[in-house]
C-alpha cells in the first residue's frame, strides 16, 4: 500500500494521491445514456471529450483508482476543472463538503464501507456535476454503486430524461444507505450487548465492546453531519441541478437528519449501557463482600470462643464442670442464631 | 407481518409499504360533514372523486391499512399528490415533518400508543390537507381519533362551519394528548421508583428501570421534536390554513414545548435517581465493611491473646499462676472496651 | 379538591377549570384609582362594564378563584376576550406566555409560594392588560399581591398617573421578588448542606436532599425560564404599553435573567456538593478497610505463630527448648515492629 | 454593616441603597483634565454643576460611598439622569449592563477584588459617560483605578485631548485587569494541587479544594460574560463614544473573550483533576486490598492446618509419627510457595 | 528569560515586549521576489522603506526576535501601522485574530511548536498583509517556515505572479499543518494508551497520561478555534486579498474545521479510555474480592471446627471415639466441596 494518511494541506502547488492505494490498476467506466451504452476504458486517452459538449446527452464517467493521478489530472483539465478540486479529488483525507464553480458543483462525500474484521471505514466519493455529465472519483475499497448500475444498464429511461443531477442523487442515496445499513449493525450489536451480557456477567470487555460501539457511533456521526451540511446548501436557484428535483435532494436531508436522530438515541442507549455495567458491578461486589462479611462475622468470635477452651492454664474451672463442653456449645448455638436474625433484619439475605 | 423495518431511502423509484402490517384489509373512512354522514369504504374504487370539487364542502377520507398500497396510490393519483409524498405515506419510518405543496400540505407525524408489555411505540400518521379535504393515513395499529369521530357524529356543525384546517388542528390535538398520557404513565413510575424502591433496596434492577425510563424519555422526545418543529413551520399567509385558525396551531406548538419542558425535567429526575442509587449502593457497601470491620478488628486480636495460652512450651510461667486465666479474661475485657470507644469515636456505630 | 391535574389540550370547545381547588367560594377586587376606591364583590353580575369604557380612568379587576368558572366567562364575553385565552385562563397548567391581541395583551405567568412542608408549588395568574383595565385571575393558593394594594391604597396617584401597564409592572415584579426570596431558601439550605453535615457525616441522605434541591432548583428554572421569554418580548411600539414604561419592562427581564444566573450558579454548587459527597464516601470506605487491613496483617500471621506451638506432635524440639517461649514473643514483636514500620512507611497510620 | 443583600426589584418608587456599608462617609472626587487639578468633595452642594455644560473641558467626578443617597440623588437629578439609572447605581446586586440613554451611556459592572481569607468578592461599579464628563459610583470596598489616578495626575494631556469615552476605556480596562490577575490567582492554585497533592496524598480535602477552585471560576465566569455582553454592544455610531476609539472597546472584549477561555481551560484542567483524585482513591483501595488479601490468604489457611494438630482426639496417627511436625512444617513452606508463586502471576506485587 | 507572562492590557500608552525572551538579538529576514534576493538585516535602519512603494514587487519582511521593540517601532512608524497593532505584536499574549485597517490587514495566530519535553507551547506570529508586501513578527522560538524560504528561493515565480496575500496564505499552511503534526503524535499516544496499558495494568498513571492528553488536545483546540474563526472572516470583497484567491482561504478553513473534528474525536476516545480504565480498577478489585473472600470462608469454618476439637474441657466424649479424628476430616472435607459447589455457581471462579 502507497500512500501517506495525511495531507500536506499548505501545499497548493502538491497535486499528487495522499490516501492508500488499493486497485492495481485505474479504469474507467463511460455511461452514455442516449446510446444506451456503458464501456470500461483503460486507458484515459481514449475518452473523447468533444462529445460532453453535446447537451443533448447525459453522461457518467466513473473514475476508479485514484493513485494513478494521471488521468484525473487529464479529465480535470480537458473539462477545465479547478486545481484546488483536483486536489481535493486526489486528497483521499477531505471533509464532505459541496462547492460552486461557475461551470459545476463539487461534492466530496465519504461512503461507508461495511463492517470488516469489527473496523468502520470509509472512502472518498468525489463528484463533479456539470450540465449534462456527472463525474465520480473514487479509489474504490468497496463497490458502492453496483445495483444501481444495474438498474441503469436496465432501464435508462429514467435518468435520460431527468438529467445527471437525478444520477447525483440516485448516487448520493446509495451512498447514504450504507449508512443507514451500517447504524443497522451497530443497533444490533447494542441490542446483543444490553440484553443478555450485561446483565449477567458484568465483565470488562462489555465495557469495552460498548465503548468501541460509542466510537464507531462517533465515528458514522463525524462523517454524516458535514455530508447533512453539504446536500443541506443545495437550494433554489443553484446551476445544474434543476428546481423540479430539489425535493429529493431536501428528501435526502431529511434522511440524514433521522440517521443522526438514531444515532443520537443509540448513543444515549449506550451511555446507559455503561451505568448499568457500573451498578452491577459494584452489586456483584456487594454481594461477595455480604458472603465475605457474614461468614467472618460468624466464624471469628466463635473461634475465639473455642480458642479460649483451647488455653493451657492451671486453673480454668470452667473445663472441669461436667457440663462445660455442651454450654459452650450451647453458647455458640446461640451466637449464631443471633447473628443471623441480625442479618436478616439487615436484609443481607 | 409483512415488511421490512428500514426504508430503502434512496430509491425514488420504488412506491411500497415499509413497515409492519397489522390490518388484514385496509379500509376508508369517508366524512362528509355537510351531508352529515359517514361511510365505511371496503373498495377503493367506490370513492367518487368528483365530490371532491365541491368547495363548499369539508371531507375527512381516513384510510386505515397502509400494506395494501393500491388504494393509497389511487387516491394520490386522483387528487394529483406527488409521487414523494405518496412514498412518505407508505414509508412509515419517516421523520415527522411538514411540507408545503401548491395545491396541499402533507403533515406526517408519529401517534404514540399507549404503554403495552411495558413497551412503547409509534405509528406513523399522515395527513394531506387541502382547500376543503382532509386525507389521514395509518396502519392503525391503534385507534387515536375514536372520540373525535364520536363528537363529530354527534355535532357536526363546528367543523363544517371552520373548515379541514380545524379538524386538521383537531387530530393533531388528540395525537398530542396521547403522548401527553405517555409522559404521565412515565412521571408515575418515575415516581414509584424515586420514593420507595431505590432508597431502601438499591438492587440493579432499579437502575435498569432508571434506565429503561430514560430510554422510553428520549424515544418520546424524539419523536417530540420534529413534531414540534413541523407545527412550529406553521405561519401567517399559508394556503389552506385559516389565519384565524393560526392561534389553535400556536396552541399546539405551546403544548408540545410544555410536553419537553417536563420530559427534561423527568430526565433530570432520573438522574438524581441514579446518583441516589450509587449513593445508596455504597452506603450500603459502607455498612457491610464496618460491620466486618468492627468484628474482625476485635476478634482476631483475641482470637491471637488465647492462641498463645494455647502453646505447649514447656516453660510457659504464666499458665501456672493462680490468677493467669483471670488476668487475661481482663486484659481480652479491657482490649474490647477500648477498641468499642474507638469505633464510637469514629462514628461507626 | 376538584379538577383535573391535566389540561385536555386537544379540545377547543371545552371551557372549564382545570386545576385543583383551594377557594370555598370566588371573589373579585375592583380597583378604582380615580375614585380612590376598592370595592369586593361577591356576585359577578354586579360589575358595571361600561365604567370600563371610561378612557380616563384606570381599573384593576382581580379575579381569585377559578374554580367557578361563570364569573370569568361572563368577564371575558362582556369585555370581548378571545375563547383562547378563557380557555388559558381557566387551565392553569399552562406554560408561561405573552400574546398580543388586538384589543388587549393576555399574560399567564406562574407565581411560586412560599416552601410549604418543604414542597415548591406555582400558582397560575393570568392578566389581560387593555388602555385602561387591567384584569388578574388566580384561584389564589396564597397572597400575592398584599404589600401593592396596601400601597395602592395608600398612595392611588401614581398608579393612576401611569396607567394599567405601570400595574402591570408592578405585579410581576412582585412575582418575580417571590422568585427571588425563593432561590435565596435554596441558598441558604444549600450552604447548611455543603458547609457542615457533606463533610463531616457523609450520610446518603445528603445525597437526598442535595438532589431535591436541584430538583428544587431546576422547577424554579423551568417556570422562569418562559417567564423570561414572555417578559423579553415585549418590545417598543407595542400597544397598550407605553414607550416611557419599557425601560421598567427591561429591567424586570434583567432580574429574571440575574435570576437564572444565580440558579445556574446554585446548580454548580450542588454539582459540586455531590462530587464532595462520593469523594468523602470513598475516603471513609478507605479508612475502615485501612483498619481492618491493619489488625488483620498483625494478627493473622501472629496467630499462625501461636497455632504452631499449641500442635500436639510427640517430636516438636522447640518446645522443650528453656528460652523457647520467650524466643517466640521476641519473633512475634519483631513481626509487630516491622509491619507498624510498613504501614507508617505506605503512609496508611 | 447597613444593607439587604437583596434589591427588592419590584418597587420603582424605592431609591435606596441596596447592600453592605463599608466607608464611614462619602467622599467625591472631581477630576478637572484642563485645570489639571483635582479636589477631594465631603459636601455634595458643593459641586458646581454649571461647570459641566462646558464641552472645552473633561470632567471625570468619581463618588465613593453609597450607602448615603443624598449626593447621587443630588447629582442625577441636577444633570438629568433617569431614575432606574439611579436605582441600579444604588442597588449593588446588578447585573453587569450597559444601557444607551439620549444624553448619556450607563455602564454597570463588577469589579473583582483581591482573593481575601480565600473568598472571591467583587464590588459594582457603575459610570455614566456623556459628552464631557464621566462619572463612577461605588460603595469603595477596594481601591481599583489608584494607578490610573496616578498617572492622570502625572500627565493629564491625553485624555483631555481623547476625552471622557477614552477615560472609561481605561477605567474599564483596570477593572478586566484585576480579573486577570485573579484568574491567575486561581491558576496557581491549580498548578498547586494538581502537581503534588493529589498524586502523592489522595486526600478528600484535595476534592474539596478543587470544587472551591471550580465554584472561584463559575463566580468569575458568571460576572464576565455579562461584562463581556456589555462591552461587545458597543458599536459604531453610539453617542459619547467616538469611532476612532471604538477599537480600543474591541481590544477589551477581546481581552475578555480570552480571559474566558482561560476559566474554560481551568475549569477542564479541574475536572481533570477531579478524575484523577478518584482513581488515585480507588487504586489506594486496590493496594490495601491486595495487602489484606495476600496476608489472609496465605496464613488463614496455614492456621487451619497448625489448628488441626492442636486437636486433642485420642487417635491421631501422624502426631505420633517422628517426622510428623516437620512433613508438616515443608507443606506449610510449600503452600506459601505457591501462593506466592500465584500472587506473582496475578501481578499483585 | 526577560518578560511577563501576561499583558497589562489596560493601558494603550504602554508600548513593550509580554512574552518569553528566546533570541539573543533580533535579525531580519527581507525577501525581495523581484530581485530574487533575501537579506538578513542586524540593523533595521538598514531597511529601505521606499522601495515598498513600488507596487509592482512584492515584499516579505520576517523580523525574528520581539524582546527588542526598536526596529518593531521603527517599521510600524514608517508604514504607518496603528499602535494597537504594534501592541498586539508586541504582547505575545494575545487571541489570534484578524483585523481589517484602511491600509492594511492584521492577522494574529498562535503557531504550534512540537512536543518538547511532553510539554506543548506556542509562538505568537503576527502578520500585516498589504498591497504589496507581508509582515511577519515572531520572537522565533522554533522555525516555522523554512521548507517555505527554501521554496521560495528555488522558484520565486509563483509568489511574485500570485502577490503577497497568497504568500500570507502559504504561511498560514505552514502553521496549520504543526497543528496537523501535532494532533497526530496525540493521536499515536492515545493508540498507545488505549491499546496496551490500559486494558492489562490499570496504574493510575494511566488515567494520569490520558487527562494529560485531554489537556494537550483542549491546548490546541483552545488556539485553534479563533484561527478557523479568524481565517473564517476573510471574505469577498476585501482590501489585499484577491477574489481568485478566496478558494485556497476557505480551503484552510475547511482544514481548520476537519482538524477540530479530529480533536473532538480523539477527546471522546479519550473519555472511553477513561470509563474503561474504571471499569477494569473496579473489575481488579472485584477478582481481588472474590480471591480473599473463597479463601476466607472456606477456611475460617474450618479453623473453628479444628478449634473445638482443641479445647481442653474434662469430658468432651468425641475426642475418645476411635473414628473421631477421621469423622472430623470427612466433615471438614464436606465443607469445602459444598462450597466449592456454591462458588462454582455463583460464577466465582
Amino acid at each position: 500500500m502507497k500512500g501517506k494518511r495525511r495531507s500536506k494541506n499548505h501545499d497548493p502547488e502538491q497535486i499528487e494521491f495522499v490516501g492508500l492505494k488499493y486497485l492495481d490498476e485505474y479504469y474507467i467506466q463511460l455511461f452514455d445514456y442516449d446510446k444506451l451504452k456503458s464501456k470500461e476504458i483503460h486507458d484515459y486517452n481514449q475518452i473523447n471529450f468533444n462529445e460532453f459538449n453535446n447537451f443533448n446527452r447525459v453522461y457518467w464517467l466513473n473514475v476508479n483508482g485514484l493513485h494513478d493521478s494521471r488521468p484525473i489530472k487529464n479529465i480535470c483539465s480537458k473539462l477545465g476543472i479547478h486545481k484546488l478540486v483536483l486536489q481535493d479529488i486526489l486528497d483521499t483525507n477531505q471533509r464532505p463538503k459541496m462547492q460552486e464553480f461557475e461551470n459545476y458543483i463539487q461534492f466530496s462525500v465519504k461512503s461507508i464501507l461495511p463492517f470488516l474484521n469489527d473496523h468502520l471505514e470509509t472512502e472518498q466519493i468525489s463528484f463533479v456535476l456539470s450540465k449534462n455529465y456527472l463525474l465520480s472519483f473514487q479509489e474504490k475499497k468497496g463497490d458502492h454503486f453496483e445495483h444501481i448500475r444495474r438498474r441503469i444498464r436496465g432501464n435508462t429511461g429514467i435518468v435520460r430524461e431527468r438529467g445527471a443531477d437525478y444520477l447525483l442523487f440516485m448516487l448520493l442515496g446509495a451512498i447514504l444507505d450504507n449508512y443507514f445499513e451500517t447504524v443497522e449493525a451497530i443497533e444490533d450489536k447494542t441490542n446483543q450487548i444490553t440484553s443478555i451480557d450485561a446483565r449477567s456477567n458484568p465483565h470488562p470487555d462489555t465495557v469495552l465492546q460498548i465503548e468501541k460501539l460509542k466510537q464507531d457511533l462517533q465515528f458514522v456521526k463525524k462523517n454524516m453531519e458535514p455530508f447533512k451540511t453539504a446536500i443541506g446548501s443545495i437550494e433554489k436557484g443553484m446551476n445544474f441541478i434543476e428546481d423540479r428535483h430539489l425535493k429529493y435532494y431536501y428528501e435526502l436531508k431529511d434522511h440524514s437528519s433521522q440517521l443522526l436522530d438514531e444515532i443520537y438515541t443509540l448513543i444515549i442507549r449506550l451511555e446507559s449501557a455503561t451505568n448499568m455495567f457500573f451498578s452491577l458491578q459494584g452489586y456483584k461486589m456487594n454481594q461477595i463482600m455480604k458472603t465475605l462479611t457474614i461468614i467472618s462475622t460468624i466464624f471469628i468470635p466463635l473461634t475465639f470462643i473455642v480458642g479460649i477452651y483451647g488455653m493451657n492454664f492451671d486453673v480454668m474451672p470452667e473445663i472441669h464442670w461436667h457440663w462445660g463442653y455442651y454450654t459452650i456449645w450451647g453458647i455458640m448455638l446461640l451466637t449464631i442464631i443471633i447473628m443471623l436474625i441480625y442479618f436478616r433484619r439487615k436484609k443481607w439475605f
